[in-house]
C-alpha cells in the first residue's frame, strides 16, 4: 500500500514566474499511488530571523520591528529578518539584519532550529536564530521601501504577546518556539 | 517623520496569475515617505489547522497525520487541516478536515487563535484550533492526491519533537504555539 513517507518521481517541470522574492513553477509528479499530478512550487531564497536579547538590570529585554506588510496590509511587529544572500551563511544573515534594521551588533549569534516556511509549497528554509552580547554600534541602514521602528519588550511579556496582534506573523511564533525551547533547555 | 505604523495607500494593481491554490498580483502602493513600490501579494483561501486530543487511560494523545508535500519535497507530519471552503467557518473547515483525514469526529472544537502565514506578501488568515472529545466514527475520506498516515503522539513528547524533522512544517510550530499558550492558561 502506497505511504505518506515515501517520495513522488518528478517527471516534468515548468518555470511560470520569477517574481524576484519567488519563482513560482508547475511540477508534475508521480505518486507512490501511480498516479500524476501537477503542483505548484515556489523557490526562494533562505529566510533568516534572529531574537535579540538585551541583559539590562538583570532583566531580559527582546528587541522586535515594527512595519508595514504589504501582504496583510497593516503594521506587524516582528523579530528582525530577512532574506539569506546568495552565498551568505543563515548566521551572518541574521547578524546583518539585525544591524540594518536596529543597529545592534551581536557578539554572539546562537542557531536555535530550522524548517520550513510551509512545505506544500515552499521550497526554501527559515533559519531562526537568538543574537546575544549587543552593542549599538550604528544607526539603521534600511532599504529603500523599509520604515522600521524598534522596540523593547520584556522577555515574560513576549509569550502573552507573540500570536496576537500586532505580533501576527506565523514565522514570528514559530522563531518565539524555537527561542522558548531554547531558554526552557537552560542555555 | 514617516511611520512603520502608517498605511500604504493602493494606486494600481495587475493581476498576474491564478495558481488554484492562490493567485499571485503586483500592488503598487505610496508610502508614509510619498515614495511608491511595487509588491508581490498572493491572495488564497483561508487555512486552519486542528489540534486534535484524545483523552485515553488519563493521557492526552494528539493525532498527526503524515503526507508527502510537494513544496519541501519529503515527508512531513503535521496537525489535520487545510483550505477553508468558500462560505464555510473556520471552525467548521477544521473539523472537516480533521473527519476527512483521520475519520475522527469533534465533540467540541476550540479556537486557539490566528494570524497571518506571512504578511509579507500572503493576503490571508490561518486558524488554529483544538478538538476534543474525539470518536472515530469514518474511514479517512481523502482528496485524489493526498496519501495520509495518522499518528498518535503523546502530549508530552509535543514540545520536544515539533520544530525537529519530521515537523518542518512552521505553521504547525505556530499551531503548536498556540495550543500550548491555551493549556497553560489551564483550559
Amino acid at each position: 500500500m502506497a505511504s505518506g513517507d515515501e517520495a513522488w518521481i518528478e517527471t516534468g517541470r515548468r518555470d511560470l514566474a520569477d517574481y524576484g522574492i519567488f519563482k513560482a513553477s508547475e511540477r508534475t509528479r508521480r505518486g507512490p499511488h501511480g498516479k500524476s499530478g501537477r503542483f505548484i512550487v515556489l523557490d526562494a531564497p533562505e529566510w533568516a530571523v534572529v531574537v535579540p536579547v538585551l541583559e539590562r538590570s538583570g532583566r531580559r529585554l527582546i528587541l522586535a520591528v515594527r512595519q508595514f506588510r504589504h501582504g496583510s496590509q497593516t503594521a506587524s511587529t516582528e523579530f528582525p529578518g530577512g532574506l539569506v544572500e546568495p552565498g551568505e551563511a543563515p548566521a551572518a544573515a541574521a547578524a546583518r539584519e539585525l544591524l540594518e534594521e536596529t543597529g545592534y551588533s551581536a557578539g554572539r549569534i546562537v542557531e536555535l532550529g530550522s524548517c520550513n516556511p510551509n512545505p506544500a509549497f515552499m521550497a526554501n528554509t527559515f533559519h531562526v536564530f537568538a543574537a546575544t552580547d549587543l552593542s549599538l554600534v550604528a544607526e539603521q541602514s534600511l532599504d529603500e521601501h523599509e520604515i522600521v521602528e524598534v522596540e523593547e519588550i520584556p522577555e515574560d511579556e513576549l509569550w502573552a504577546r507573540v500570536g496576537n496582534p500586532p505580533w501576527s506573523h506565523a514565522l514570528m511564533v514559530t522563531a518565539a518556539w524555537y527561542y522558548r525551547r531554547w531558554r526552557e533547555e537552560g542555555r
